[in-house]
């Protein structure tokens, strides 16, 4: 079996199809907009330098603007000949305004170009995510402020622990979101840096001010290593880092969400739009935004683990490498958003089964560290009150008996210490009510936590 | 800031837009063809088996067919209402010869029938990898025939060792890939298995006959377990697994291919189609197209992590995280396939500089080996004969005279047992063919391997 | 800040560190046993070859078999400053003997030295990863056995979708399984390949016997390239990708026993050995084991990227990179035979809540499909068969009784197609036997499958 | 083969072998330091809000200082049986000072207390890291500082394409490390918090004052949700992601140190003591301590993967999968450390040759931007200039001429514009210091920013 592909000369069909191998066109158009603006910039910038003759500059501008608007139009038509967006770019400019268009190119380079694409494209971008974050956010803290007292069992391991509110629980995704908020404003110090003006990697020998060009573009700062300006992929690297951290945590809830709606657990409903039936099976809703969600974790690992290989042992300054950067960030910049969105009309949209999640925490025992820091309180040393009231446990469990529906005798034989006032501190209500710690799961806590991760997210 | 999307209540317009999120179409259509494919082998079977009346299995074939056509003629389009390939090719079925089509789907699921797409799919595909790994192999060949005697430094650390030919260096890749032959070969016989049948997750009630579907459909073996049937992606990692090593072959090759194009080393030169030049440096030509492939290594890392961590902690049997599992594979199959065809062209067309690649072993004492290897041969211990050459280069380093430059009387001042005879060993040539161990670099060595080489593929 | 470490000249103690920091002792000495086995088979070929005196091969034979002795008693010491395996055992037998131990080295180099200790490593592993998997798989088969009729739901989204047999359950993951054998069974191929007698990168000018060292170390195959000796870790990946695919299946039964365990599924009990409890609460027991096995999975993928990131564009032959190829299939070997293990022994004793599995598929209209399935054996199209059921659910809903329970009248009521013979087919034990068609859960099919997996244990 | 190891029922000895597979002593004893710190500030705490008894807390203060004290002299012994640090030093605690020991454990849980270690832990040697990339970037600013006018060929795609300086290089390097440290010093902002106080996961009924812990232990914030603070791991993945990102920089900073050791090149010399050499070949001198650096990439990265997948989907709060967050974050720490002080000896004791880098620059048409450059500030439109120094170089390869060797009638046959002055635009020097933009190349540009760096460095 040898169906020889390259018959020891190329045609020209073959060669076309191995620049189609080598063309970016099919994604970089995801910065068309981005590679406009930046030029606008750029070449108004070689105006006032007096670079170029202002009026070549003002032709120039005004053809990609001109260009700008047929994009918004959605009549650009962008071709593999031209590779990528810059070649099509100054092709679609040169057509419309003639050889005048060549002088745009001059003092940069396409490596200084494309990273400056790059680093706008995201820039513009990171806000979008982190309101997406906040949107999220607040529809976790009205949920929290709905449910506050909304008592569930608190897990470890899977297993039954401590009674908690739902409030609390939908909080503690509130915190873990305002950690990736923060990693993406963190995000936003590295993306906000202007390579242009690096030219291919050494600086150019024109007199550019690439100050005006970073405030004309609104950027906070300049790169100031030519060779570090086009070589730097580490805001990509961090985009990733953060995406594949927030994509965790929604794994996470995901996970709990999904089980949540099993048959055994029926702790909540999904809505409607959120869920998938099964013509034959009315009772059933799969969670199917949930999974598809904590499938994409994948994509996102995946696209943070390429990036990182590409980059790996790569020399200075530009390689063809690189063009290997903007696919995962496109694409976990979609899966984030999309996922922030479904997540946020999701749970604004879940039904709460308050009894069933209240009764759940009843005949579980779950009250059983309760009483043994009620001994503790009366003296006894933890490890020895934790003895006790395994014991006791044990007893309930071969009498059919909870902790609370036993006689204050047989408390007492177990531990003298015990007294009446026992009874009203083994109620879930109590167990969650009594942690009144900072950051705990008492309502009067949750309330407070609400009004705080309000303040919060109206400081974004 | 917060520009809340999910105002309390869902418009149609943001149901659809979560429909969109949801929906599989944008790349399931891929398998739109193995989807009918399938289900024509379905229906004949419901046929035979008189599940479904005769009649009406023949109606429903027949539209299968004529969809096949349309579809091989671009006619067929799809929506994103219908979700998916399986639905939207039903609907389109409904369309084409009314409600009987509802029958095609008797005694199957949609979790059967994806994965029954998706491993024909790949049993499909896994023939052209490894057509295109024999070309390459074959390039690989024929180049090592030509330069079987073509000398050229061999390193280690990247560091002058002993010299090699340019043939050994490239029956080194040829090796490599007939391990990347055979994985793939493997990966066939866990692809090869058929899942139709086992319906939701449980095997189906009515009298199907699978072996009969699975000849039909040219597959080795049916699972044997529904609920492994729905729920086994091992087919898929194992492809992503042999594409992530081939890659890094290919990014071994890349690389060096890359530093041999060098102005430093200038060992070969790229063919004109798979370089790019730059118009004002006519001299410098960029290894591109190894570049990207090199780059292309951490896109199929990628992939290979992504579905191992979509597929980490999922229960059986089908979830929508699966969903996930099928674009990391397109993707790294059109990847690794390109890239093989890339460097079949660009292996095929390279310039070897054979003169540049002798010069460089002549005066960088890689012949020192050799005289440590004759001193041994004396009966000079190994360890004690290192030490002695070791004296002398530097002294030659010293005197800027090579080892074979050297008067007898200053080798036998450091080693008595020197004779005359030493200077016939200590030339490239002769380095080369004294390590006549099998698989050692001597010419007649390598076209040995040549031919058993040819007989490897040959056989493929 | 600038507690400066590097003073502009090195002290002695400075360059110790960095020498700790280059030395591998720590971890290769796993490989002494292997080192001694290899020189054991180079010295004796050195004799027979009459490379080196045979007095002298006989002397160094019975100096490395007394190494041998002592590693086994604990006796051998290492150290740092021999940097790596190879340089102990040669500073060690030079202790030994005297200097005629450097006629060892004779012939070879440390590049197809750790090349070669590394395949007889793995190579003298493989077969206990696969006896362990028999292992699991030996107890999967027998609790299949055991469970063959014990019904449980089936599940897909996690929800409810068809009951199922426990035995049926675990036969899936005896496939798993099967398929994982397979593939450390295929792993062999390239692991059982000799390395030695490529020396440094080129082969040797010594008549060396590759085949007679190869047969006395019983490996089935030499290297036929030896820039390829050196230089492939095809071995070391496929072993971690194998690793990482079983450690994915392990993660999905682990998930699906955590749940099993809790409070709310109830469905088994593990055994004391393998799970930790809580001294206050006695009913809690965590399945530990089972959730570090898990969280283990991460640590096995990490390994697997690992090990790719490092090879990805490495030059040919050995570079110091390459020292790192060793940590992650060590770990990743302790990691996945103590799982199996664990999983083997964890099975084993779980204790199987038969009734409450019973009982949750009896009022969760898990039956649905049988009466659509009913209906169209009496000739109404599947997808409008369909819809009737989906009325009769939502009817069973709304007046709180199953399937089953509803009268004959309004089952006809909805379809006049439906008989008195459908009640039963309507019980969890008529779902299950029905689906009798290959792979599918009906307990005969079950009881076949079962004999069908001793087969191939046996033939392990 | 089915050499059983779970014969039906564990021995006292196979319990054992599954405790130690669950047991996390062996590498978490590395926070045994912390966990009696944060102790400390537990029971003064517990004793200042007389939650237990004053006289109680300062024996259990004073035991848990002997023990500090023990373990710094290497007294402490740990034992699988008391299976992780926590339990070792309450088993330690109690043997010292008796039964009040069990009060230490008052109002709080593993949970809190293993995420509180953890924390401190890295909290405590971010510093380190901070300092040592400070150290790192110290050399590279010292030897910028000595080589801002230091030639060498730039590179772009490996092939020459304008003279930079050595300098300038360097500060590419210490532009990445500086946003490493920004990266690990916003690392501090989430690791800096405490989470002691969340007791098992809701909470403590407790007066505790966390607040009061928080700044005995010099934390900045406390965890403001208690399921939220047991369960996040976000502080290990940010800093295992800003370890991947620093190690791919120094992967790119060695692949190119080894290049420029090579015979091809030549530019540099490692110092013997970072470089190992080979006995029989002197010239010889593997830089094997950047080869292993690059390396050692892999194993960050997988420790980042690992790590991700071990979070991906697990539910709140603690489960036993966390058990495997410690080792990656501990082998990250080791390696990044060890590479950033290996890099910085490496790089200060580096040889530069100075002469064969500036020569590599003169025959090469580096300076072929130059006169385009020249050519477009005498009005001639870039693109258009480019096309004409095409042809000169081309004529120069054919005519064996550089562009400075070329008469002047020769250049103003292509290009009229050309005049006399162009020579002094055509040497190296030129190239370089025309590059006065922004983050240029040029000498004085250089000098400029080695200024700023050392001001950057100050303020650390």
């Amino acid at each position: 079996m040898t169906d020889k592909l390259w018959g020891g000369r190329f045609t020209a069909k073959a060669a076309k199809w191995v620049d189609t191998f080598g063309a970016s066109i099919s994604f970089d158009q995801q910065m068309a907009k981005e590679d406009l603006t930046a030029s606008i910039a750029h070449v108004k910038m070689l105006g006032a330098q007096a670079i170029i003759p202002k009026a070549d500059a003002a032709t120039i501008e005004a053809g990609l603007k001109t260009l700008m608007t047929q994009l918004e139009n959605g009549e650009l038509h962008f071709t593999v000949e031209n590779e990528d967006i810059h070649l099509n770019m100054e092709s679609l400019l040169t057509d419309l305004i003639g050889p005048v268009a060549g002088k745009l190119h001059t003092a940069r380079s396409r490596n200084d170009q494309v990273a400056t694409d790059f680093h706008l494209w995201l820039k513009n971008r990171l806000p979008e995510i982190m309101a997406a974050i906040s949107n999220l956010q607040t529809v976790l803290v009205e949920k929290a402020e709905e449910n506050a007292g909304t008592i569930m069992p608190g897990y470890t391991h899977m297993q039954h622990a401590q009674p908690i509110t739902y409030g609390h629980y939908l909080l503690a995704y509130f915190e873990m979101l305002q950690r990736d908020y923060e990693r993406f404003e963190f995000n936003q110090k590295h993306t906000d840096m202007l390579p242009l003006g690096a030219a291919a990697l050494a600086g150019t020998t024109f007199p550019i001010d690439r100050e005006a060009v970073a405030e004309s573009l609104d950027f906070d700062a300049v790169y100031h290593n030519s060779l570090d300006a086009v070589s730097d992929r580490d805001f990509a690297l961090e985009f990733l880092s953060n995406a594949a951290i927030l994509m965790q945590h929604l794994s996470r809830l995901a996970e709990e969400l999904i089980l949540w709606c099993t048959y055994e657990f029926n702790y909540i409903e999904m809505a409607d739009t959120f869920a998938t039936g099964s013509s034959i099976m009315p009772q059933k809703k799969n969670a199917d935004f949930a999974e598809l969600v904590r499938g994409k974790t994948g994509r996102v690992y995946g696209a943070l683990m390429g990036l990182l290989t590409t980059m790996k042992s790569l020399p200075l300054a530009y390689n063809k490498d690189m063009q290997e950067d903007k696919e995962p960030v496109f694409d976990a910049y979609t899966t984030i958003l999309g996922s922030l969105h479904i997540f946020t009309g999701m749970l604004e949209s879940i039904t709460v089964h308050k009894e069933r999640m209240h009764d759940a925490t009843v005949s579980d025992f779950s009250n059983a560290t309760e009483l043994a820091d009620y001994l503790a309180t009366k003296g006894v040393p933890f490890r020895q009150a934790h003895g006790i009231v395994g014991q006791l446990v044990l007893h309930g469990i071969q009498t059919h008996q909870s902790l609370q529906d036993m006689p204050l005798s047989e408390l007492q034989a177990a531990a003298p210490q015990i007294e009446a006032d026992v009874y009203t501190e083994l109620t879930s209500e109590a167990a969650v009510n009594r942690r009144t710690s900072l950051g705990g799961t008492a309502v009067a806590n949750v309330e407070k936590e609400v009004a705080r991760a309000k303040g919060i997210i109206a400081s974004h």
